[in-house]
C-alpha cells in the first residue's frame, strides 16, 4: 500500500496515561487509540498485526485437530448460576460486566466461556464415540477491571483465543493438555518471541493442573522462578522450593522471657541474639466469604519466610465449605485499624502465637468465634523455637511442638518461594527469577463444570459419566503488545518479522528525482507481487521524517532508493540490528525473500 | 476433514421456536445452537460459512480502497450524549444494551459505530490531504430486540461489516457511495445470491440518501417495489409512485349532506355514489416526543390511498424542533380507547376533516392544544371533493381548497406506494412487488455526526469545515441465513458454492468394501490437495443416513464411491439440481474443479 493513502498518524509526544514503553509506542506509532477507560480502537496497522497473531494461532490450533467456532458474548446469567460463578464474577470479584435486558433478564458479558461451552456440550455430546472433542474461538472478551492500564495489557475489552476440550477420562485430557503445551510453544516460537512455560495457579477458573506461557520482558507484571537446568519453572505465585536451612536453636529449655519493644522480627532477633530461622512467626489475616461469614486466620511460618497470599487464598477457598461458603471474596492482613475492630482491645498484636486464645475475638454478627489456625510446612520441623507469649512484651523460647505448644494440625504450603532458594527436583539447583507477561494459560479443569452443570456422556460400558474438561487461552491483543514490550529501542518498535504489519517499506528520499521514484515503484510492485507485504512511503515529507516514521512503525526492512540508484543500487536498513547494506536493485527481491524465510522459519515446518 | 472427527449433530425434528425454514434448517443441520433468547452459538460448520462471507466482504472492501480496523464494542455513553442519541437508543427505542461499570460510568454495547468513528476522526483527521478516508470493521454487534426471532435474522448478537467514510465535500462522498453500491453488488454476486438494490429510508441512522440491498426470498420481512424496466426499485417504506387517476367529481356545489352510518369509506362512497378518489380522507394520529410532549396529528389524503407510517414518522421527526424535541418515540393511529382519552367525548370521529377544530382536544398536561395538520400530496389536486363535516352523520361535498376549506399549508409525501401504481420515472411502467431480506444498507450521512461532535478538517482554503460522512453496513450472519432462505428444498440446505462450508463430500456407502474405502480416501486426499474443501463421511452409519446428512448439510457436490468403483467410476450428485452423473475416477478432480470455477466466477474477475 502507498502510505499516502493509508491512515497513519504518528505522535511526537508520549500519551499522558501510558506507563509501559510498549503502550507509549503503540499510541505514538498510530497503532491504537484510546476510546474510553481501558477501551481501545485497533487502527489499520494494528489490525494487520492482530490478524497475523490470530492466523498463527488458528493454523496451529487447526493442526492440533481443534475445531473453530464462535460462541456468544452475551451470556445468560442462568448458566453462571448453574456453575455457581454468577455471584463471584459479578459481585464478589466483580470482573464480569452484568446487564439487564428489556425482559428484565440478567446477562453477563463473557470474560470466559466455560459455562456456555459446557451447556453446549451437555446438548451436543451423547456418547464416548464423540470424544475427545476440542472447540476453540478467537473473540473479543470483557473484564470490568478496577484499574485498567498498560494499554492492551490490562484492558476492559481484549481479543482472546479460548479453547475447551472434552474427554472420557483423565488420560485423554492429559494427551490434549500436552498437545496444547506443544501447540502454545509452537505459536510463540512462530511469533518470534522469547518465552517460558511455567507452572501456574489455576485461580478463579479452577481445576487441578495449569501452566502459563510467559513472554519475557523487563516490565512484565509477573515474576517467574526457574531452575538453571530448565527443568523447573513456575509463576512465583505458585512456585515451590527448598527453604534455606534453619540455624540450630540455642534455646534448650522452655522459658518465658521479657521482650519489650520487640513487636518486629528484627528487634526480637537482636534482643534474643537468635536467627529469624529459629522464630515461629504468626501472621493474622481477616477473610470474608461470599455468604458474608468472616473468619480470622492465624498463619504460623518460619520467621525468615513470607506468606504467598495466592497460596493462602487457595488454602482458604478449599476450606470454604466448613463455613457453608463456596468462594472467598476478600483476604487482608490484619494491620489496618478497621481490621483490628475485629479483635478485643489490648489484644497483644506483635506478640501472638498460633495458640492465641479465641477469647480475643470480638463478639460480632457474621464473625466466626474461633480462629482458623494454619501452619506453613516450614514451621513443622522447628525445635526449641521462639514464639510470642500472647502477652504484650513477652516471648517464649525453647518451644517444641506438643506441650506447651499444641501439635500442628493443619499444615499447608503458603510460603513464598524466592530467587536463591534451592529447587525441589534437584537441591543442587538454585532458583532464578525473571519477569514475564502472561499471554497463555492452559488448565486441566477435570469435572468441575460438567458435574455442576450435568454435562455427561454415555461411556463404552453404557454408564452415564461427567465429561472431563480442559481449557486453553491465548491473549491475542496482549501478545501483540507483549511482542513490542520485548522488542523496541529509542527509535520505536522492532516487530518480529512474523507479526510486523508490513515486512518491508520502500522509502523515496527525494520525490523530485524521477529515477528514485521509478526504481521505488518497481521494487514496491515486485515485492508485493512476490507476496512480500510492502509499503511505499510516497508522502510529500522530508527523508528524515520518513526514516523516523519507518523506525517508529518498526517495519523489519527499509529499502531506500537514494542517490545510489544511479549506480544500480539501493540501501536496505535492517530494523532489528540497525545494519545498513547496499544491494543491487535486481538482488532486492531474492535477498529479502531469503531473509524473511529465515526469520519465519518456525519449529520443524 | 473426516466427518468421524468433526462435531456434527443433526436433528430429525424442527426446533420448537423456529418459524422460518432457514432457521429450522440451520438448527437441524447442526450449524447453530440457541444459547439464550436471540443468542446463538455458531458451531464449526457455521463458522466456516461465516468466514467465507467475511472473506468475500473483506476482499471487496479492500479492493475498494477501504482500510480494515477494529473498534471497541463497549462504547462510553458520553460519545452518544454528544451525538444526542444516548436517550433515544437506550430509552426511547431501547435497542442499545446499556450497562454501568465499577466506576459507575455508563457504557453502551455497540449496535453501530457512528459515534466512536466520529470521535476517532476528530482526533486523527486534520487536513484535507488525509481525505477521503474509509475505515471498516467486521464485528459482533448487539441489539436489545424486544422480540428476537427468525434465528440469526433478528438476533440480539450478530456479525456485521460496518464501514464509515470521511470526505471534504458531497461530490467525494457521492463517489465513495457509488463505489460502495458497486462493491455491495459485487459481494452479493460473488456470494451467489439473487438480490435487488433499492432506495431506502434512512431510519435512526439519519442522513439524506440511502440504499438497501435485499436478498430476494419469499419469507423476507421487507416488501420491495420495482419497475419492470429495472430503472426503479425501493423499499415499500420509501417507495414513491404516480397514484392512479382520480375520477372527476360529480359534485359542483358546496353542500352539507346527511350521511348517517357512513363512518367508513366504503359506506360513504356507496351512500354518495362516488369514487374513493373523490374523497378527502382524514386520519388522526397521536405522537409522543422524547421530551414527553404529545401532539395530535391530522393527516389528509385521497380516499383510495393509505398512510405510509415510516414516511409519516420522518415528517414528524423533521418537525420535532417546533416542540423543542429531537426524536419521536411513538406514533399510533387514534383508534384505541386509550388514545381517544386525548379527545373530548362526542368528538365526531369518522366524520372529521383536516379543518377539525382544536376545541376537541382535551386539556391535559404535555398535550399540545392544537392539531398538527398535514396533507398528503394526493390531496392537493382534488377539486369538488367530499370530506367530513366535523359533525356526526354529516359530510360536505363539492369542496375546493380555499374557502370554505383552508388552503393546504403543510404538504408532505406520506402515501404508501403500491404494486400496480405507475412509476415516477416513466409512467408507462407499472410497479411490481417482491419480498426481500435486507442484508446491506448504505447511507449518506452528510455532516449530521461531524457537526454534532465537532469533527472538522482544514480545507485546501485553510478553513475549518465539518467532515462529510457516509456509512455502509452488511449483515454477515444475516446474509448467511438469507442464503439458506433463498435456497433450500425438502431435503435441506442448498448452499451456493461460494458459501458452502465444504464444497464436496465423499461418501463411502459400504465401509466393509476395501476398494470403496481406498478410492474414497484417494479422492478425498486428491481434492483437498487441489484446494477443493472436501469432507469424507467415514462414519459407521448406513448409506441412507449419510446421504440424508449430506443433503441436509447442503454440500454442493456429493461423490459416492459405490459399487461402480469396480468399473473405475463413481457417482456425483449435484445438490442444487439433484442430478446424478457417473464419472471416471480420474476425471473427478478436473470435473469438480471446472464446476466450482464456473460457480465461483464472479463479476469480471
Amino acid at each position: 500500500m502507498r502510505l499516502s493513502q493509508l491512515l497513519l498518524v504518528t505522535l511526537r509526544e508520549d500519551p499522558a496515561d501510558a506507563e509501559l514503553p510498549s503502550h507509549k509506542l503503540l499510541v505514538r506509532a498510530g497503532y491504537i487509540r484510546r476510546v474510553g477507560n481501558g477501551i481501545y480502537a485497533y487502527l489499520p496497522f494494528m489490525w494487520r498485526v492482530l490478524q497475523k497473531v490470530s492466523q498463527i494461532v488458528r493454523e496451529e490450533m487447526n493442526r492440533s485437530g481443534a475445531q473453530e467456532c464462535l460462541l456468544p458474548q452475551l451470556q445468560p446469567a442462568d448458566l453462571w448460576r448453574e456453575s455457581g460463578r454468577w455471584e463471584t464474577y459479578t459481585k464478589a470479584e466483580g470482573i464480569m460486566f452484568a446487564l439487564r435486558d428489556r425482559q428484565d433478564r440478567d446477562l453477563g458479558l463473557g470474560p470466559t466461556h466455560e459455562e456456555v461451552i459446557t451447556a453446549l456440550a451437555r446438548d451436543l455430546i451423547r456418547s464416548y464415540r464423540q470424544l475427545p472433542l476440542h472447540l476453540y474461538q478467537i473473540q473479543t472478551k470483557f473484564r470490568d477491571e478496577i484499574r485498567p492500564r498498560f494499554g492492551l495489557m490490562r484492558g476492559r475489552e481484549f481479543i482472546m483465543k479460548d479453547g475447551y476440550s472434552f474427554h472420557a477420562d483423565a488420560a485423554s485430557l492429559d494427551q490434549t493438555y500436552n498437545l496444547m503445551y506443544q501447540t502454545y510453544s509452537r505459536i510463540l516460537q512462530r511469533c518470534g518471541l522469547e518465552f517460558r512455560a511455567v507452572e501456574a495457579d489455576s485461580g478463579a477458573i479452577g481445576g487441578s493442573k495449569s501452566h502459563e506461557f510467559m513472554v519475557l520482558a523487563e516490565a512484565g507484571e509477573d515474576e517467574v522462578l526457574f531452575s538453571e537446568d530448565g527443568q523447573y519453572a513456575a509463576n512465583s505465585e505458585k512456585a515451590v522450593s527448598v527453604p534455606p536451612k534453619a540455624q540450630p536453636s540455642p534455646f534448650t529449655a522452655v522459658e518465658t522471657v521479657e521482650t519489650p519493644d520487640c513487636s518486629t522480627l528484627e528487634a526480637l532477633c537482636e534482643s534474643l541474639n537468635c536467627s529469624a530461622t529459629q522464630v515461629l512467626k504468626t501472621v493474622l489475616y481477616g477473610a470474608s466469604f461470599e455468604n458474608d461469614r468472616q473468619v480470622l486466620v492465624l498463619v504460623g511460618l518460619r520467621g525468615d519466610q513470607t506468606v504467598n497470599e495466592v497460596k493462602l487464598v487457595n488454602a482458604l477457598t478449599a476450606r470454604a465449605p466448613r463455613y457453608d461458603a463456596t468462594a472467598l471474596i476478600s483476604l487482608s492482613p490484619l494491620e489496618s485499624e478497621a481490621a483490628q475492630a475485629l479483635l478485643k482491645p489490648d489484644c497483644p498484636l506483635g506478640y501472638i502465637a498460633p495458640d492465641l486464645s479465641d477469647k480475643w475475638i470480638n463478639n460480632q454478627p457474621h464473625l466466626e468465634p474461633a480462629f482458623l489456625r494454619l501452619l506453613d510446612e516450614t514451621a513443622v520441623p522447628l525445635q526449641g523455637f521462639v514464639a510470642g507469649a500472647n502477652q504484650l512484651g513477652q516471648h517464649r523460647v525453647g518451644l517444641r511442638w506438643g506441650n506447651p505448644m499444641v501439635q500442628p494440625q493443619e499444615v499447608v504450603d503458603v510460603r513464598q518461594a524466592q530467587a536463591g532458594d534451592r529447587a525441589v527436583h534437584d537441591p543442587s539447583q538454585r532458583l532464578r527469577t525473571a519477569r514475564g507477561i502472561e499471554i497463555g494459560h492452559i488448565f486441566q479443569l477435570g469435572r468441575k463444570y460438567s458435574q455442576a452443570m450435568g454435562a455427561t456422556y454415555t461411556s463404552e460400558q453404557g454408564k452415564e459419566e461427567a465429561l472431563v474438561m480442559g481449557c486453553y487461552g491465548v491473549g491475542v491483543s496482549r501478545l501483540a503488545q507483549a511482542a513490542v514490550e520485548q522488542s523496541y529501542d529509542d527509535q520505536g518498535i522492532i516487530w518480529p518479522v512474523a507479526l510486523a504489519p508490513y515486512q518491508a517499506i520502500v522509502v523515496i528520499p527525494n520525490l523530485k528525482d524521477a529515477q528514485q521514484v521509478a526504481v521505488a515503484d518497481q521494487i514496491y510492485h515486485d515485492l508485493n507481487q512476490a507476496g512480500i507485504e510492502t509499503l511505499l512511503d510516497d508522502r510529500q515529507e522530508r527523508a528524515g521524517v520518513k526514516f523516523k516514521d519507518a523506525d517508529l512503525l518498526g517495519i523489519p526492512y527499509r529499502v531506500v532508493t537514494g542517490r545510489a540508484v544511479a549506480q544500480g543500487e539501493v540501501e536496505v536498513v535492517i530494523r532489528a540490528s540497525g545494519e545498513s547494506v547496499q544491494i543491487a536493485i535486481d538482488q532486492i527481491l531474492p535477498t529479502l525473500r531469503q531473509w524473511i524465510a529465515r526469520a519465519l522459519a518456525g519449529p520443524d515446518r
